[in-house]
């Protein structure tokens, strides 16, 4: 038995799991809601996506999925405010960007209307999952990936593109202590860095457990050539203030375009803090921290919104950073929460009410 | 019903497939024997392999693969000889790239006799499915990924080791055209280059594409830095010839260890021809097209054992390579098959009897 709502036909699941769910103990991306999207991409088009009950996925051994890596992903949350309304952010920026990572990757790109109302029609169904408890969300996870057959190294002639979503508590608890990598690289010049494709995060693995061994919680990454500048941190965007300034590197091939660090650009700026996107080197945040100027550092991006940087380790030197009452990370990340969560105004017209 | 073979439990398939297989028009990888190795890895160890009736895998779509990327493969043949004797090509050697390819991909190695004596039991049990005809053999390909589950950017805690088979014609038909990348790459400094991590090949799709709308077959890969040296040509090592010697990169963290590379290697050396394995500009083959002294230039890898490249492109000027009666290229892909087929000694110790 099936109903449409948006056009997307929907297949509800025979029963819910939500009551074995405590939604006052979340962790993050562990418990699925019931229902997920799902769009196939057969004989050269994408078939019209539907609302089907969470559900395994069943490929033949030869799927590319597992041989050559084609696929891309994305994460997005939703907020449910007082009101019991469910509000994204940005979620355009996630559609584009998905495209961007699948062009990159060979993989054909999604109509807006297939990503937006079905990922509409899917909260819809689902509005129950969206945890209301402070810190919580529902994390979102659209991705898309070879599902065509076949042991010869060229693209795909099938994809599945799913939305599944998982009510969530917060990615990170505490602050992290940061490595900065002088041995490994999570991308290349001309490389796919700049695309959220799979690939780019098990390459990280290995170099992450290394800086977990020697007391870590994270790696910040740097350019491949030289080491020198300062690209992301783990799986976010970076951010440095030296005094009064906020210092962000440039998005380039080898880093992602994040949603998180451009809103945190334009909310700072409109704040009246000085903002620079420029090369970071590592040797002038190594001199910030020596001569006490380097106040704070933080990862930016959708999972733990901001993830402030206690100290760093270079060169088995390791770094403090100071513990100040007024930080811009906690300033900035109560602002961009407060408008996911429609707690304050959104002049950025940033918030997209489900 | 099961029964055991070198320790390995078989289970075998109801009815075989065989009779469905024109073994005188077989493509590449698109048809696949009746059996295939499975193994497990859960609870932190890999339990024993067993031989299963090739099947669907089905698996949450939280699984770690579809998401992250962690996968790692390999790619060998087996060959049947006049006296119907099944061999193998330096197995090991497969056998110990995959677990190097897996440290990197933070994927836990396997043991030795887990694949070596599966592998062997899974041949025995489709011993018919290895082709007699010239030119043709069964191609087999392991390969090791995250099943395990959870939207959590880290390592999994379940993974798959199958090993699948099919019988295969030419990987590639006739000489080939490339085009030298001067934007793309394949590879990072620090990165995965040189493991088989399925997210490599992903990332060669679209410069490829974009190559073979300009009327190239395939990619020479430059490092990623200058774009200025040769690295690889599609997913296959490569040599040059200039006068008569033969010249290849030497391998480093973004050039696969190629098998197939190190063997033409040894045999050239042993048949006196001189070999230089050292840093290739693009600008020294350009040159040596320019002045003549520039003879062949071939890919070297299992699927396509060796595949002539007939001419370049570079900064939109195409380059034609001589047509030779005698090429190193035939000469050494003959040597090179007749020992891998059992036609002639092999006093290196390749070969492997299964
Ligand atoms: C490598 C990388 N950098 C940065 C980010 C931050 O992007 P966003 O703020 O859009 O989540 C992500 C995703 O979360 C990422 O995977
Ligand atoms: C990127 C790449 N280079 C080179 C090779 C050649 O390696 P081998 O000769 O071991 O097959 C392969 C695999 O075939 C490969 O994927």
């Amino acid at each position: 038995m099936s109903t449409i709502i948006n056009n997307i036909e929907i297949i509800k699941a025979k029963a819910t799991k939500i009551n074995d769910v405590d939604f006052n103990n979340l962790k993050f991306g562990h418990v699925f809601s019931d229902h997920m999207l799902e769009c196939n991409f057969k004989d050269g088009k994408w078939a019209a996506p539907k609302v089907v009950p969470y559900q395994a996925i069943t490929l033949d051994p030869s799927s590319k999925i597992f041989h050559y890596g084609q696929s891309v992903f994305e994460g997005m949350k939703a907020y449910k405010d007082a009101n019991e309304d469910v509000w994204l952010f940005r979620p355009l920026d996630n559609f584009n960007r998905l495209n961007i990572s699948s062009k990159r990757l060979a993989i054909p790109e999604l109509p807006e209307n297939y990503f937006m109302d079905g990922l509409k029609t899917l909260l819809e169904v689902d509005k129950e999952w969206v945890p209301k408890n402070e810190g919580s969300s529902l994390y979102i996870r659209p991705f898309v990936f070879a599902s065509g057959n076949g042991f010869h190294a060229s693209p795909a002639d099938e994809y599945k593109f799913i939305i599944c979503t998982a009510p969530s508590g917060a990615y990170f608890s505490g602050e992290v202590r940061v490595l900065i990598e002088e041995t490994y690289s999570r991308s290349a010049n001309g490389g796919v860095g700049y695309a959220k494709a799979g690939g780019n995060y098990a390459g990280q693995f290995y170099p992450t457990q290394l800086a977990i061994e020697k007391g870590y919680q994270q790696v910040i990454w740097t350019d491949d050539n030289t080491h020198e500048y300062i690209e992301e941190a783990g799986a976010m965007n970076i951010f440095v203030r030296i005094n009064d300034t906020l210092i962000t590197g440039p998005t380039s091939d080898r880093i992602l375009d994040g949603i998180t660090r451009k809103s945190i650009i334009e909310l700072a700026q409109a704040e009246g803090i000085a903002v620079e996107i420029r090369k970071l080197s590592v040797l002038e945040v190594v001199e910030a921290a020596k001569n006490g100027t380097l106040k704070e550092m933080f990862g930016a991006g959708t999972a733990a919104v901001i993830s402030p940087i206690s100290g760093f380790g270079y060169k088995d030197t390791d770094y403090d950073l100071p513990k100040l009452d007024d930080t811009y990370a906690n300033y900035l990340k109560k602002r961009i929460t407060d408008i996911q969560t429609n707690k304050a105004e959104d002049p950025f017209g940033w918030r997209y009410k489900i």
